[in-house]
């Protein structure tokens, strides 16, 4: 039996003080049930991806499901922090594929910006070793310096090349409406910015955002009747990499991104040449860099220089939505997000940012600096 | 395929001081790996129950996974509350049923005694709602003592009737060397400790903690190459009810108990009579009356004159490990917890609490004040 997905839906991502977290879930359930074509009594569960700590409501899966009007179908929460919601689809699948459903809602959705700063950079630091690394002050982007540190290091990659993962990313994200940032940007801007962590720059670093996205699951039968553009769930690989920095064998990758792939492109059976559109996960523009390689879309060492081969046009166009860095990171709805721009694309939806016949896309969705990633590979 | 549960294993619960997250974690995880004679490359993917918010470390399935030497093996996290880890159980079950993986570790964890009671209340609190209860001072014990007070003004429920429950389950308790509280109490005691929420006393009211356990899960043909005594999954219900008491019908019960064990007995094909043995969530005493109505193990309304018939001997033996009332409730455990109680049961190796010959078991963990519940059924 094929899973296919059939109505998908997008919020505003940014500061979005305007809603609760019930209506910010809304938004993008009401894009995707009309999309599908399916009444709200057809969905039978619900998997939501989110990461609870940065809420004030807790267990959001409970009010989302009341407020959606979902009472009384089944609903849980999937968290492996920024891949909570990759994890929500994986979910999902297998409740079709064993057909314990055959219709299920995958919503990622994060409120973070009704935290300060400085206590959203307290909450990710502790994603981190909270026992060895956390005393000593470890954020997020700390953590990605080391890895750009140890790429740079190791391979010559520059920092020019990591701002012009940044430009590129800015220059798609200012033809998005539901992006954060809307604006092109320029090398001379992104190595101008502050330093965060060096190597690091402003411009080389998502923002935190409020946002939701949403896909509506459905088994092969369903799909087949309801919609003419039903994209397919075609491989999907998980894997872990040790979570302290202490017992990786290697800085410059993800280990958890080459064995997540590895599984994905065999479910599917393919090889990384054969994906024609892909959204990685750019939470800052090394991690796009590493991505490049760990995903098999270049050599080993040679990341820095494939960002031109990203562009529509190019080898293999790369967040072409403008990725996590222009549209935002709202840690949950970032795995559900990156699924919405690539079934845009398959279908043939993505306006200005089309790449022409795409035919097979990719998801590449990291947790935390690393421990999780999840690769999805879809096709029309 | 059927599903069968292989490998067991459960922490002492109580204030866990002495280890951390991962420590605690491994407890489980071991006895349920030397339980199940499987090697731990045999694990082919984790789900971890825990609701994230009361435990300083974040997003503990990354540091768990390394600590217990899972990598590069998927892991994710579920979370719906106090039921988190029967929606753990019941993510494995799909996966397993879909065939994506063969044998899953399912681990509930949870450390709250990190936190002072003050600061439980607050996040145990904001598991109702934030916008239109929480503010008014909403504690979970508000919650199940309108839950009481419905009880007793509809059906004369008396808090003798409430403090029976108590005393029942702290005699079972005070057999069980992984109950937080193991000694016998009388209604007397009951009556006479302090009113927390108006009925409930304090012995009506179960206890913060921490714990662990966990479950090994594997298809039907490991189960069978590798176990003589495999316990099947032969029926899984999940449902929610509405998550704002005002848009409740009824007090007195939980629609998603009613809804969920619905489904559970339809798919096992059975109904309540044919249930030797039950695991039922009380985290309030009342929260056994009505768990007695919803299942079906008597009429509406009898609920609080049923105790007597969940001894060993009566009618259905219900929390005779102690319940969460005598083991202590550290809310992502839980659900776990409860399946273990029924595979020793059914197993034949619940030692002085057997219930003679039980051939069928059920547990009912329920999530928040009763927005989720999920009913599984089992069978030796």
């Amino acid at each position: 039996m094929k899973i296919g997905i059939v109505g998908i839906g997008h919020s505003k991502f940014g500061r979005r003080d305007d809603v609760t977290v019930q209506e910010l879930a809304f938004e993008p359930f009401v894009e995707a049930l009309n999309d599908s074509g399916l009444q709200r009594e057809e969905i039978d569960a619900t998997i939501i991806g989110a990461s609870p700590v940065y809420m004030t409501q807790r267990s959001i899966a409970g009010p989302v499901t009341e407020y959606l009007g979902l009472n009384p179908q089944p609903v849980w929460l999937t968290e492996a922090a920024c891949s909570s919601s990759a994890s929500a689809l994986r979910t999902a699948y297998a409740l079709i594929k064993s057909k314990m459903h055959d219709t299920v809602l995958v919503l990622g959705v994060q409120k973070m910006l009704e935290n300060p700063t400085s206590e959203i950079l307290k909450i990710m630091g502790r994603t981190g070793d909270v026992q060895w690394e956390a005393p000593y002050g470890t954020t997020f982007a700390n953590y990605y310096a080391m890895y750009a540190n140890a790429h740079m290091t190791k391979y010559g990659t520059t920092s020019e090349q990591l701002a012009k993962v940044a430009v590129k990313n800015h220059f798609y994200g200012s033809k998005n409406s539901k992006a954060m940032f809307q604006k092109e940007i320029t090398v001379d801007k992104v190595l101008e910015s502050r330093i965060i962590s060096s190597p690091l720059h402003l411009y080389d670093c998502c923002a935190n955002a409020d946002g939701s996205a949403a896909l509506i699951v459905s088994n092969e039968e369903i799909s087949k009747k309801i919609s003419d553009t039903p994209i397919w769930v075609e491989g999907l690989g998980a894997a872990t990499a040790p979570f302290s920095l202490l017992t990786r064998a290697e800085l410059s990758t993800l280990s958890s991104a080459v064995e997540a792939s590895r599984s994905a492109y065999t479910q599917a059976k393919i090889d990384p040449t054969n994906i024609d559109v892909a959204e990685v996960h750019d939470c800052f523009t090394i991690a796009e860099i590493m991505a490049y390689e760990d995903l098999g879309f270049t050599e080993r060492g040679k990341g820095g220089e494939f960002v031109e081969n990203t562009y529509i046009g190019g080898k293999v166009p790369i967040n072409v939505d403008g990725g996590l860095k222009a549209k935002g990171h709202p840690v949950g709805a970032t795995g559900c997000s990156q699924v919405v721009g690539i079934v845009q694309q398959l279908r043939g939806e993505a306006g200005q940012c089309q790449v022409d016949g795409a035919e097979k896309g990719l998801t590449h969705n990291v947790g935390g600096h690393g421990q999780y990633c999840l690769v999805h590979v879809f096709s029309r």
